[in-house]
């Protein structure tokens, strides 16, 4: 049985799939180019799910099984993997203690002014000027209340904030104090200091986030997005912070990914951009590989693998 | 009754002071030596501890109360106070929230490199090879076990972080899986990821963390100090942090403080400086007027202040 590694893996954790699986005939072939030839026999793909194609599919005739390293599915060729009726299973749920981490890092980072303070260790400046505030006890409303979110929800209930979910069916989940669904989104921008948007991309939330938004957040509003860039009309958000509007935002997904060197947000002081990576510690692989390894267990028993399979109708 | 104030202070909270206060005469006279002449008529002097000498104490003939608004009683004149029986009452307790958040923001800002995605943010420069790693799971040992570590040590908990505390009795407190006595802190070092010294100067902690000390650590340790310098034998630390014996320190305080623009300190790559200000925000100065007046209403009735009563001869 043929694995094909359409991602870069390191040698250490090849060798430990290897070892484990004897039976199995691995190969690692990154980018996309190098994986074509390997396709025809490919029994289950390993991929990131950015790089494959409805045309990848057709040519991988015995493929059964693709296993996503990511949550996110946008990019994934749906309509000739319904078409072979071929499984598909992502790493849902490996991302909630870097992604959460990266909310309480980044808003820390703003509230207390550190690439300030970094600025004057350079200089050999000793200012005590320099104004830091306290996350403590603030309102976080979080757009999308999935395990990301809840995870976010629960480190900013030990900062003693208030905590918003937003969502689509709007119930209530763990470590919010109160949920509502996305109609009421504009009725509660007034009531928050961070808004945290971990929205995947959908149909329903495609430019959910526009100009009226950004007028009916606080002026010192600080937004968040690790969710997906187009989830945000860019445009619009970069005359918010343009006309400060609000406080700042910390970007680390944008409509076009890499973000273009030539974009505005660059170069805005009330921006925080990183390439999204908020997700992306040492323990990202070793974490989805334990996902994939569990189904692959069933898998290989000729049972159907159960962790974390996708309707590829839906699309996620 | 005359209240002296020798500390800078906003001019809405001298105004609220005034409105709640109109018996009493309030002078705001900053720095010291503008104080100086009113001290013979000072009943109530309010410091920040650091400016006060035996002969200020000498001078205030009608001197009842000192309101030391800070932690740090290291710079009092405790041998007049003594002699003339003064009452001393101090700013213990506001600290918690500002100074438990700067550990944790100055722990994600080391284990994400966030500098570093600042510097590529300058650049436009979209590089996802930014090593990160997670503070989640991580072993941290506190110096010093009382408000401020136990705050420490809750977050650190929300962050499942092993919490392991060492004070001169080695009673357990709350939010620290383990505690242990001072005498045993070379066999804990090793294993801790983060130690973080809160330590007060008393003649029992100065220079207590020596060479020995950094040796003890992991290699990869991050070392924060936002007690007092003193506690640390600051040459012995430079040389650890050169040699990379530990991977990190973050320095709120310092043997001299400021801190001479020529110390090697400030150019280390794995060092991070900031400036006494951990426990500086905009909430500081609301926090310990809370207390002053909490003990000003008692002293007013003729009682005696409860909060905050400092022994002289200990010192704390």
């Amino acid at each position: 049985m043929n694995v094909l590694v359409t991602l870069k893996m390191k040698e250490e954790l090849r060798h430990q799939l290897k070892e484990k699986y004897p039976s199995l005939t691995f190969q690692f072939k990154y980018p996309i180019t190098e994986a074509e030839p390997y396709m025809p026999k490919a029994d289950i793909i390993i991929t990131y799910g950015e790089d494959l194609t409805n045309e990848h599919i057709n040519q991988a005739e015995n493929l059964k099984w693709i296993m996503v390293m990511s949550a996110g599915l946008d990019q994934m060729p749906f309509e000739k993997i319904i078409e072979k009726n071929i499984l598909v299973t992502n790493a849902r749920g490996i991302h909630t203690i870097q992604m959460s981490e990266y909310v309480i890092a980044m808003l820390l980072q703003v509230y207390r002014n550190l690439p300030t303070s970094k600025e004057y260790q350079k200089q050999h400046v000793w200012n005590r000027k320099v104004k830091i505030e306290e996350i403590t006890g603030k309102t976080m409303l979080i757009l999308g209340t999935g395990a990301i979110g809840q995870e976010t929800a629960r480190l900013a209930k030990a900062f003693n904030m208030e905590t918003i979910g937003v969502s689509r069916t709007g119930e209530l989940k763990a470590y919010f104090d109160t949920c509502y669904k996305n109609e009421e989104l504009m009725d509660l921008l007034p009531k928050a200091d961070f808004v945290i948007n971990v929205l995947p991309a959908t149909p329903d939330t495609e430019k959910m986030i526009t100009k009226e938004h950004f007028i009916k957040m606080k002026g010192d509003a600080v937004f968040l997005n690790m969710g997906r860039g187009i989830t945000v009309v860019e445009e619009d958000m970069i005359d918010a912070l343009k006309n400060h509007q609000i406080r700042h935002a910390i970007l680390d997904v944008f409509e076009q990914e890499p973000l273009d060197e030539n974009s505005p947000l660059w170069d805005l002081e009330n921006v925080t951009i990183t390439p999204h990576n908020s997700s992306i510690t040492s323990n990202y692989m070793p974490r989805a590989l334990n996902i994939f390894e569990q189904n692959l267990d069933q898998f290989l028993k000729g049972e159907k693998p159960e962790l974390n399979v996708i309707d590829p109708k839906r699309g996620y």
